[in-house]
């Protein structure tokens, strides 16, 4: 097939990331996009921490909803104790840096453990089912606070407001419209003018999915190398800077995709605005500070190649470099707090200093 | 062919970027790179532009020397006065942002355009040569300043001193040793423990270019993705950065291959030192400042396309996004002169706010 004409038509995919069918789940695999819009049945507790130590799911707060499913799946097969440890432990070794893999996880324990064995299948399911349906409430409440924000930036200038992105944290890293993009699709079917730059996100190329979201949408958009950044934001290219988060510590702190941190450095020095988009469920009130978050090192061969379509129209990886090439590959890195203007959440967007007194024994 | 095989053995390249013969260059085509060795001949000014703009030559220097060598060449071929307005035209339209270029181009319509036209042949081809043999001194003497200051940072730590690099400004850059890898390659002959982190470079990845000049030259490095430079830098990982330089204005600011301004940041932000390696033709003191360096923007298709062995072990250009997709791809950014350490000149190092003053009415 003509590689134009595959990556021009986005099949349409009902903007759905995860379902149950039967006993297990259904998951759009993700690691094939934006090539190939494939599904697949995940069926136990290990096929679910495959697909998310392999990146079939991502985005924290997905990887949270699947977690769950995971735990779910596993009591469907056998609902006893020593199966909830097993699930529970394989599950929470995929990831090491999501935070709301280790809340759903948590979640999940505590509703299913005290029940008897018989009732636990039925009501692990109810609470996975809650947990993605409770995600899809909260992007659409940061949907809200991020469109005001944005409806407030259009006011202030002629053409769209240029917000700029890393990494992917649309519909496709949730259970509901997203969390970095909430603002921006909420603040478009308003009739915002509104623009999205998308940063590449190397060496996953995360921004691509970001890409193919916003091209579904009609969401005009401008891709351009995470290079790039620094001198669209210098030169008055960029209004607001939106990201995602993997993990927010007490102070502040964030985790989110490798290059988030460049980037927030660039804002700040061109003064432009930069918003971490998260629910509840990415705060650690536990981790005092950004250094203690745990970084993931995701090895060798997301560096060493790069997933593109041949001439003839075929999903390859293609080779950089000479395996045995010595690679550092860490996944995230922390933003400051310093650097970060507000946390858009459920909640409305709430300073860094003030993100503890807001969810301290909030709602999470 | 095997890919790995085919990687892994960079074949022995004499480290020479062009050189006469007869009346044309051969050069190594560096668009193939680090794919294939492939050399080419050029044989007119137009197949010299081309070369320039397609980046089959570039870095700073060599560009300046290769359009000298374009010079030298339309002149063996006719070296009227229109002949010679001719190539000085296409030539200086190749490539806005590196200054190399126009100071190249200038030394030789100074030293051609008063003599006779049946001197002007030999004289042309004397005063490239000499322009690519004076490149190979300054590089050389950048490597000696550069490498003072590694081994003055090698003296205060255990283990190597960890470089960070950005772009290719090696031996393929030049007619030497290179810029920023000159310090690194007279160190490592002194035997002074260096280790190189090589940022990938998107789009072009001439990050690939610094890995394969290093791996020949059996320096440790270790490559990343250009998004991982702020966690490294804000985790202690690295000891200095130095990068080359496309255009230095008089104040200080430094234009350079886009995302240098991101790792300057960075670095600052990290108490890290960060110094531009270049020689005094890559000073413009015409330019005040910055924003008076004109910004190429090379298009979309670098960005929609990554260039790599397929399974089958062939150079394929691998599609990532449809073509219209609307792409901002600036080739370069500016780094002002506040965050720049010094730059390492074949002078020595020199502050920012000195170099009018150690290079006005001087050696240029």
């Amino acid at each position: 097939m003509d590689p134009e004409s595959r990556l021009a038509t986005p099949a349409s995919t009902s903007a759905r990331t995860i379902w149950r069918e039967a006993d297990g789940v259904t998951i759009l695999d993700q690691s094939l996009l934006p090539f190939e819009v494939v599904h697949r049945q995940l069926d136990s507790a290990e096929d679910v921490a495959e697909a998310i130590r392999a990146m079939r799911v991502r985005g924290a707060p997905l990887i949270g909803a699947t977690a769950a499913f995971g735990i779910a799946i596993a009591m469907s097969r056998s609902p006893e104790d020593a199966d909830l440890d097993a699930a529970l432990s394989c599950l929470g070794a995929t990831r090491p840096t999501a935070v709301n893999l280790h809340w759903a996880l948590g979640r999940m324990d505590n509703h299913v453990r005290s029940l008897p064995a018989a009732d636990r299948p039925a009501a692990a399911w109810l609470e996975a089912e809650a947990i993605a349906a409770e995600d899809a409430t909260l992007c659409a409440a940061i949907g809200e606070h991020g469109a005001r924000l944005l409806e407030s930036l259009a006011d202030r200038r002629e053409g769209p407001v240029r917000v700029l992105t890393h990494c992917n944290a649309g519909w496709l890293a949730t259970c509901g419209i997203g969390t970095a993009l909430a603002p921006v699709y909420t603040a478009w079917a308003r009739g915002v003018p509104v623009e999205v730059v998308v940063s590449e996100t190397r060496p996953r190329n995360q921004g691509l999915l970001t890409a193919w979201e916003l091209r579904e949408a009609g969401v005009p958009h401008t891709l351009i190398a995470d290079n790039a950044a620094g001198l669209l934001l210098a030169s008055g290219q960029v209004d607001v800077v939106i990201t995602g988060a993997d993990r927010i510590a007490a102070n502040g702190d964030a985790a989110n995709k490798v290059g988030t941190f460049l980037k927030a450095l660039a804002a700040r020095e061109a003064g432009v605005p930069f918003h971490i988009a998260a629910p509840s469920s990415t705060l650690d009130l536990d981790c005092r500070d950004g250094s203690q978050i745990p970084i993931e090192d995701r090895g060798a061969d997301e560096v060493w190649t790069v997933r593109g379509l041949d001439p003839a129209g075929r999903v390859v990886d293609v080779r950089l470099v000479p395996a045995g090439t010595r690679v550092a590959n860490p996944a995230f890195d922390i933003t400051p707090a310093r650097l970060i203007t507000s946390f858009i959440t459920e909640r409305g967007p709430v300073e860094p200093a003030a993100l503890r007194d807001v969810f301290d024994g909030g709602t999470r």
